[in-house]
């Protein structure tokens, strides 16, 4: 398999300066959240009091339950949605409440705000520039378990205001860690989407259809295609989706249930 | 089955003059992208950023998924929520990336943008002025997967600005070609809701629970009632929903299960 | 089981005087609307029409469906999330139609409204300061089944504008009657939410975890901790959750999948 990036250099993280010296006209929510319940809605509310001239989207908040790593090649593969002054307030955190510290990024002139588990590893990756910081603000009456609504988003407010946010320097103490184990592009299932079509943590280049490759996933092999109306009816190919990745699709079907496939299953490329 | 609108008047489709000449206020969605992925979410992030002074608001994001006959009469059952001015932006388009066309269609002083499948066939028949464009404009970097995102709302938002955008007269060879085989109203299940109920493609004219028509579905023949409170806990009846359909429905339970129907199952009128 | 809050005072429901003298920034929807289906962006749709310069937030609009009782636990418990001055519009309605009534409750400075079915008993009893009236409004083409849309959506904006809005005063004849069966905390499961976690009616004050408290679900005996990330991998607990309920919780599990739990499940306080 291709590695698309180049290598990722450690140093480029340690940029001196970090000015947060714009404001932007943004928030993008990506988070696990789930669209039920009142915990989107809640950290959606914080961000309306708190920077009420700034537009809120929610991005997706059925990012990969509680798996930064699926969410860390869903969240690069997004990065066609982002544009440079963009805030993103990103809350895949199955370690709330633990001692996991939260990271400001900024990529290429976007800005993220999380947690530091691993879920901003490949856009760290994938940035031509790239800087970090690690959160030192926690506010009083913080919950134990919902710091999207009661850290990351007020951060996320602060930095879309241009305020000054405290955030520590980067110090040999308090270094970002890459998660140097995963590997720059993922062989699996990273996302089902509504219609049952799995995203794995493949890119696809423009033409991928063009590339004799074919995909096997649970001893079935795929052809590539354009898109869904040149393939027959009912059958499964693979293509370059909206967001760039490789992802596997049935016409007028569910992958999922064809392919038996879920978040985690393993894919394989056969020149 | 009465037929409520005037037949349909081909000509009044090809009205010389489409001046797009006003700003609207709000840009609303109708879509089968669901509510999950970042679908919905890309496709108004684009909104937000093109047109950042018109007011967004998802109407529904789960028309029938990959459904445009369904959808069709879905859609133009929603018109109450459309004032003149809005612009509405329809994606529910399974032939995405095949040489299906993309449609500008103002029905009586509200514009309508997405694909040329039949979604916009029912909303047409029963508008009293209507005008139809074929979308001309074909931007670069466009994926073969999401027009919602990289062409109809672009377009959209060009409409709502009062920006000019490159729309097609219609010519012999760009005309509009009705669905004309599509019933005006249709004897089937169009839309189960969150609750179990049952949409019809069928209008109800108020009044509707003082008619003696009974409605029969997979062999069980249902009264009409005004509302859920009018019928006793656990029982079946159909009555005119508040979208102008009539819809089959059980008082606290679900009528999908009840009576085993999805979209398509057919429903007949007894006088 | 302790009372948290204060024995409830009938009297201070009929506080002369409904000073409706401010605008609102903000109205957020609770509603069990789902969240497919047309109903919340229709209604959502109304309030950007009516009050433009009014942001609007869907707090969560799957609150427990066509159950007052279990959501006037859930709604108590949000008001976290509301800051005086908002406007909270309301709608888990199962007696749509029927001849029960609109209310319109000031809670410590937040505006609810809704209708009369129990929904915000919880929040009065809860209430320092509280007034109610009963809503007396009835436009034209009101729908039997939506008056959120068509009702309260459009009072909430009236109030969120200062506008005048015709409220009854309340009589002897259009009082309030408060459920007095409810227990002042519900000792049941009210919500289930996306992962399964078990939201109970239980207040549990900050420092919970502190308390040798067990709960009882199902048979199965489950000790407090703080959060997640504090008990092992597959374990259930029960903790204070981030808008400050009692909650049952496996780490990294589906709770009401292990303890065969759904809404209505009682749960037994063991000290």
């Amino acid at each position: 398999m291709a590695t698309y990036y180049p290598v990722f250099d450690l140093n480029r993280l340690f940029t001196a300066g970090f000015p947060i010296d714009r404001t932007s006209d943004m928030i993008l929510i990506f988070s696990d959240f789930g669209v039920t319940g009142p915990y989107s809605g809640a950290m959606r509310a914080v961000v309306h009091r708190e920077a009420p001239d700034v537009t809120v989207c929610d991005l997706m908040v059925d990012a990969p339950d509680r798996n930064p790593k699926a969410s860390a090649y869903l969240l690069a593969a997004l990065s066609r949605e982002f544009h440079p002054g963009d805030v993103v307030l990103c809350v895949v955190d199955p370690g709330v409440g633990s001692q996991r510290r939260g990271l400001v990024v900024e990529c290429d002139g976007v800005l993220f705000v999380g947690p530091d588990n691993g879920l901003f590893e490949i856009l760290i990756r994938r940035a031509r520039k790239c800087r970090v910081k690690v959160i030192n603000w926690y506010p009083a009456n913080t919950s134990a378990s919902f710091h999207g609504r009661d850290i990351f988003a007020p951060v996320a407010c602060m930095i879309a205001k241009g305020e000054p946010v405290a955030l520590a320097d980067i110090d040999p103490a308090q270094r970002y860690v890459p998660a140097q184990s995963w590997p720059d592009e993922l062989s699996e299932i990273i996302y089902v989407d509504t219609y049952g079509n799995l995203m794995t943590g493949l890119v696809a280049a423009p033409g991928w259809q063009n590339r004799s490759l074919s995909l096997l996933i649970n001893g079935q092999l795929l052809s590539p295609a354009r898109t869904f109306s040149d393939v027959e009816l009912g059958h499964g190919f693979h293509y370059r989706n909206s967001i760039g990745l490789c992802e596997i699709a049935v016409n007028c079907g569910r992958a999922d249930q064809v392919f038996g496939a879920e978040i985690g299953t393993a894919v394989f490329i056969r020149d």
